[in-house]
């Protein structure tokens, strides 16, 4: 119990920099190299070199570490909605609120792709990424709600969101890295609600 | 085993009519009454007069009465789509196809309404549920890209569909019995399709 490796360890587990980092970036290697169901929180702990005590510091078990990020995501959608111009349509309220949560994804582009494959492995995991999705256009839609938004006009606007958002993210991580016009996702965002416009004007309705 | 109860039991587990109906009657009242997860198969045979053979025969587990209906769905879904006049717009296709199935909703209604009441209590049902709605989505996003309709339009029009259907549905499930005009989920479709138009009119993109 009070070997110095021990100590060392124990001590290196409270003060190590970017932990957090350190953790996902060990478990999503590990996913891509065994699988997710495979890989256990001990082994993520120690090729990230540090404690399975401070894994459970960052992460409640494996799964949060692919969707940790969604709360961060949660509270910039929310706030840029509810700071958006007392004028401005619902549907800019939402491009702003995609936008605003751009330089999240750009920092970590090499992580959503490995991420992403991690995902696409695995069923169990694209089930929880849609739970995820749905409880961001949720969020949304009650952002738009509290600003007076109308039902079902406020869903419609949040799903409509979530849907670019997806249909641009799906492009953006896996643009080859000489593509660079697929690189700026608020401008695959833009391009996808365009799109969503020049495909619902057809309607008769 | 040969008392002519248990006689009579099994000759009618295997020829009563509608048998798959009832059983499904049984299970959401079950459902609505007990709870999804508090309910055991051998109770909703019991309540349908049916034996647990019998039930087995129909539903490969108690959730599946609940999930059976997307197979149809994904099968009128895809053949409409398939059999749209060539010059179709992507989205009168899939709007095509979204009204092709109300015939079976309207049929349903009341079952429909009381299925709506047990997966809003259930968390893992809403789960499902979400599931069922993006597979019926990549479903028309594949029928789609089979009449030569590229991405990412195919799966940008699949699932305005389904925002489409997800909303009238909302709206045609909850709407009261003296509510005349939110009884036909189809006007409620083009509705919804009207209203993402208007939605995404305004983007600047």
């Amino acid at each position: 119990m009070s070997t110095p490796d021990i100590n060392y360890t124990r001590s290196m587990s409270r003060w190590q920099p970017n932990a957090r980092g350190r953790l996902e970036q060990a478990a999503l290697e590990l996913y891509h190299e065994r699988g997710f169901d495979a890989t256990t929180v001990t082994e993520i702990a120690e090729r990230a070199g540090l404690t399975e005590r401070t894994f459970f510091r960052y992460f409640a078990d494996k799964r949060e570490v692919l969707f940790w990020g969604q709360n961060r995501l949660r509270e910039i959608y929310v706030r840029t909605i509810e700071a958006a111009p007392h004028a401005a349509a619902p549907i800019d309220a939402v491009a702003a609120a995609l936008e605003a949560a751009v330089p999240t994804f750009h920092e970590r582009r090499e992580l959503a792709r490995q991420r992403q494959a991690v995902i696409a492995a695995n069923p169990r995991l694209q089930e929880r990424e849609l739970i995820k999705l749905a409880s961001l256009a949720s969020a949304m839609a009650d952002a738009l709600r509290g600003r007076g938004v109308p039902d079902p006009t406020a869903s419609l606007v949040a799903e409509v969101g979530i849907v670019a958002l997806k249909t641009a993210f799906a492009r953006w991580v896996t643009a080859p890295d000489d593509a660079s016009d697929d690189h700026d996702l608020a401008q695959l965002i833009r391009e996808a609600l365009g799109q969503l416009k020049v495909i619902t004007a057809g309607t008769g309705a």
